[in-house]
């Protein structure tokens, strides 16, 4: 590997490895040796943008965590694309895909830049859950958590009005705005790229007045 | 108690509970002794319809399984309901609302008719983790199960028009239609009550054809 990029690598594991210990330091209030007992499980890997980490039809059994980059969800709809999510900054990523209830995926992950994830398996979590119970609590409300985001997520879709999507990406996630390609965003938003456009002007001369 | 009131609470109560067995069974693969464990921590209660479990504001703690009957989930923005969910047959119901992380609800969940639901505190959750580690993995991937089925339902709900989710409701959901009332309906499609009117004539034109 080039050195320079294999430094970079290095770099941005190490960069996850301290954000990983943030989060398991804020969230979990956990040891030392237990911090290093979950990170021993916990895979880090640096993706080249456009990569296709999951493809319709196939299967995964793996949670992922976005520490750097972003990784777009999409379903393939007769030929067209419709973007559905954008994972991004710690979000994690929990595949439906599942091999056990022969259930493939309907959708792609793929990473609209240079991502770098954290990923596990069930085989590791249930290491950390029999080595440490009481890490069991824990998981079950931080996945409680993610599911209460998703359902307030689609309350708050089916709620608004694409411009008032927008406008909310533009106070909650505004680096979004500039990863992404403007199809791809109107088709997140449920429009077509010309109304994007319309709604994108509309707001500039609101903004200007 | 009135006598016959008693007898179908009664009646609803044996229903509730075979019901519990049968998933408990299906799902779980238990035991007669663990599920009596099971079920001993699981509360089961009608409500009349009209009740509201939760408020805007309030706490929650508790989880909700619906066997009969309809929850529905609504936010109150500028003095209007705004209806973002149905919660019935046998779906769970996870309220966002937590008085540890000082979270309190920020929507209304009222039975929209007579409604027996199974109700589970974190309390009796820990009781059965402690005594049947083997339930831990399978709460975990019940969650996952659900936590996927709202990204599904997110996915879906962006990649469709108005028309496609009436449409969607009418194959996947059809008992839903004879129990909500139009406008609920409406802004649950994300419409007004007159653009749902001409979704539905629109429907019926195509069908009469």
């Amino acid at each position: 590997m080039d050195k320079k990029i294999s430094d970079k690598k290095s770099d941005l594991l190490k960069e996850a490895n301290i954000e990983i210990e943030m989060c398991l330091e804020t969230h979990h209030k956990l040891t030392e040796a237990e911090m290093e007992e979950i990170k021993s499980h916990i895979k880090i890997n640096t993706f080249e943008k456009g990569t296709i980490l999951l493809r319709e039809g196939e299967y995964s059994d793996k949670s992922y965590s976005v520490y750097k980059g972003c990784v777009r969800q999409y379903y393939l709809v007769d030929g067209e694309e419709k973007t559905t999510f954008f994972y991004a900054d710690g979000q994690t990523i929990f595949p439906h895909a599942n091999l056990e209830a022969r259930t493939p995926s309907k959708y792609f992950l793929d990473c609209i830049e240079e991502t770098t994830l954290s990923i596990t398996s069930p085989e590791s979590e249930k290491v950390i859950f029999e080595k440490m119970p009481k890490f069991i609590p824990m998981a079950r409300a931080s996945m409680r958590e993610e599911l209460n985001k998703y359902q307030e997520m689609l309350s708050t879709y089916i709620m608004s009005s694409p411009e008032q999507r927008y406008l909310d990406l533009l106070k909650n996630r505004p680096e979004l705005l500039n990863k992404v390609p403007h199809y791809q965003l109107a088709s997140y938003l449920g429009v077509k790229p010309e109304s994007l456009s319309r709604i994108r002007k509309r707001i500039m001369q609101k903004q200007t007045v």
